[in-house]
């Protein structure tokens, strides 16, 4: 028999949870009898809102967690991170609340409004064109050039401890779950609260969802090792990357219960039922659980208290009128 | 001098908030860093989501308080009331929740998805041309001919109580406020929520926000009395009632510092910004007294702290597209 040595454990969350304590915001947990009604028999199903964290994901947090660990020489130089989406947000924000210069290396193509919100947060923008050029090799170059620290978007364990504290206050707010949905991207996310609630929860149901698109974590739990897929043309834009993190893989491969997966249809139904029902703007990625929560594919949840992270809500505004369409 | 008894009083709803305890929910107070810093220096504002509450909007509160305070046989009998809105989904919800049979009375062409709605809490419909007939001689005659009890919108002591416990709720939960906004139709919830104010806090200063195209109540305020005012054709569908309330007039003239306006497009702008950088979906009516905060026009709000009613967020897809596109 052997014993595998996770990246992380609960206390990385709880010192995790201690550095971000008035900084990063205590989301609301949000209930909805009409959900609960249409899920089970006396379930009860509690929405961790991490699309109101701000920066609007829970990327604040992981994001936070590391450029604080940074040496005094370190934060002076900087930081460097590649994303067209809510990290470049998150480790800008960070950056600014922590003084430390931070360089995102975006495609060209990105979307105006999220390179606008990046900069805005004090961020120097980089673009590069994502059909000729390799964004990571870019972030390398910068790093190495300028001597800044490269910030993965999930590969790091005080990154995944960062993403873990959602979990955590969700679990203290709420008291014992049954079962905890999250999404799947890199794994930053699903690891970091996978460890915080199985640290806290030794009976704890942990269920990871992905698109049927993306599937590139249901098919390497399958075979044991991470799979690389093909850029999946998914709506659900944080699931694009096409294999999962080489840390993030070991801890939810010990502490998950099977990653299932939904369609993209599905997805767009999930969006609009959270806005249009429960009034809360998720994007795509953030409502993947909730798709699967309302598919009715996970059985019998009489009785059940279930814990769901809706993980973000940065959705532009022409994708979500044709979701809405 | 003469006192003036008006017709509710903190006692009112203090009892509201007793009847609602468990029913309604108490919905989140939502802060966001960056509202805070766009509004003032040291500003902070405190959201109370009442798009989050029961029926998507505040209205449920009244209306349960008004119906659990109905005899045995009224409640054998029902209720009925008038609305297109979300005065119709309050009553039909809170009756399911009493086991009262309500009809309610809507016009043919009101958006199918609050007609569907309406009646999947149980509702009985009785539609009306809203061009040739009169919705309040039509619920009045329904009342008297099956002996139903009409339950109006805003004008009744029960109702304005319901409706105040969001404000009781708002600072029970965050504590003295130096300005709480409200927004105003008939009146309902600013006069119960002022009520509330000013009973736990006499120094509290409390304004009303309407439509330039609705402003009724500017209107009535400066000549001392209700005036009526044609159909406006404003976006904030909650404010198309054409004159104050009988009760909520006095209560607004004797409490509430002012009744200021915005335009149609600053409207529009605050369902935009609250959508798409606090992810919240509000209705237009909702959003009416965040377009006065970030307008400015508030005046110096340094080291303020400012309560906002967020009213309710029930919008159509459609309408919602057109504002975001």
């Amino acid at each position: 028999m052997t014993t595998m040595v996770l990246p992380i454990g609960l206390a990385d969350v709880e010192r995790a949870a201690a550095r971000l304590r008035g900084v990063a915001n205590r989301t609301p947990v949000v209930t909805s009898r009409s959900v609960d009604r249409r899920v089970g028999v006396g379930t009860r199903v509690f929405f961790k809102c991490e699309n109101l964290q701000r920066g609007g994901a829970f990327k604040f947090r992981g994001a936070y967690n590391r450029l604080a660990a940074l040496t005094p020489d370190e934060r002076a130089r900087g930081v460097v991170a590649f994303s067209s989406g809510n990290h470049a947000q998150g480790v800008a924000l960070a950056a600014r609340e922590l003084g430390v210069p931070a360089t995102i290396v975006m495609p060209t193509d990105a979307p105006a409004s999220k390179v606008a919100a990046t900069r805005a947060y004090g961020a120097e923008i980089v673009t590069y064109d994502r059909l000729t050029e390799d964004r990571e090799a870019i972030a390398r170059a910068v790093a190495t050039e300028r001597g800044l620290v490269l910030v993965p978007p999930y590969d790091h364990p005080l990154i995944m401890a960062g993403q873990g504290t959602a979990a955590l206050e969700l679990l203290e707010e709420v008291g014992p779950l049954d079962l905890l949905l999250a999404p799947l991207g890199g794994g930053g996310l699903l690891s970091g609260c996978a460890t915080a609630a199985r640290g806290l929860a030794p009976d704890i149901r942990l269920i990871g969802v992905e698109t049927e698109l993306s599937n590139d974590w249901e098919q390497s739990l399958r075979v044991g090792e991470r799979v690389r897929i093909s850029p999946p043309p998914t709506i659900a834009d944080g699931m694009r990357t096409q294999q999962p993190g080489e840390l993030t893989f070991p801890v939810v491969q010990a502490l998950v219960e099977a990653v299932l997966t939904v369609s993209e249809d599905e997805v767009k139904e999930a969006v609009r039922w959270l806005l249009l029902r429960m009034k809360l703007l998720v994007e795509p990625t953030g409502a993947v659980p909730v798709a699967l929560l309302l598919s009715g594919r996970l059985g019998d949840l009489t009785d059940r208290r279930v814990g769901v992270i809706l993980s973000g809500g940065n959705v532009d505004p022409d994708v979500l009128c044709e979701i809405l369409a």
